[in-house]
């Protein structure tokens, strides 16, 4: 197998929100509802959003830009006990992107206003996807160690400074 | 506001399908639920898949290695009108990464066995996600142009050649 190699992909736009310090963000837009922000798109893209508005939630992918590194093992915001990084939503990943499914606000030229704001202000866009339901949900799966959490605790639930 | 700006992500692995071409791939993975699939993780990276059999699917996050270059405005597999491209999962995007979910089969050492395979044999793996309910589904999202679409017609389309 070929190890070691790596791939570069463009930054599409800038996700503004209230974010300003990497503490006391909410751990997923379930968390943030209350959080609005803003994607700006590149503006050389503004045509490529045509029809996005007829979408009710897009699936934002992200440059965690602010951490630095990864360990194998990590003790999760949600949990006490360690679990492989791939078993948990770290940030400090191989590979630092963020996966957040938020809901449309409104769509006016290159910006798109949402709820469920739950990155650090300034962060870089490198994707989004129409969220389609017949692809995307999943509602009778399994989640491990993640199930035993009550969803009060996801909701409630806001960072700390451990994945500086 | 920052453009042109690109950001680089290690490949964690390989994603081995029965696809070999680019032509009759299933579209997605509730396409592809006959296709079964073997992702070899990095063998360093090994001790980070603690506890992800505990779930019972997974997102991946892919490198479309073989396409290139993007149109602003699409014609997707299921519709005969344009949209544009962030509308739609076309793989001939800004940054090409793919999205699927899909269901874990077993784990052993470094390799996961996963159903629903709707890669290219040999595709870069750059990142995987545990799916959790509580994050990942909105059951009742509202899907565009998509919402039109009939279940069946989804589950039995089939990639051509139009996205190499």
């Amino acid at each position: 197998m070929k190890t070691d190699k790596s791939v570069e992909f463009k930054i599409i736009g800038t996700i503004h929100t209230p974010h300003t310090t990497i503490e006391n963000i909410p751990i997923q837009p379930v968390g943030g509802k209350e959080y609005r922000g803003v994607i700006e798109i590149l503006p050389e893209l503004t045509d490529a959003l045509q029809d996005l508005d007829g979408f009710s939630h897009i699936i934002l992918l992200f440059h965690f830009h602010k951490t630095k590194g990864y360990k194998l093992k990590v003790k999760p915001f949600m949990d006490d006990a360690e679990h492989g990084l791939f078993a948990t939503r770290t940030p400090k990943r191989p590979s630092p992107i963020g996966l957040s499914t938020v809901k449309i606000l409104k769509i006016e030229g290159n910006k798109i206003y949402f709820e469920g704001a739950d990155m650090l202000d300034g962060t870089p866009l490198i994707d989004l996807k129409p969220f389609y339901t017949k692809f995307d949900n999943r509602p009778d799966a399994i989640c491990g160690w993640l199930d035993k959490k009550d969803e009060k605790v996801v909701r409630n639930m806001r960072s700390d400074d451990r994945f500086k």
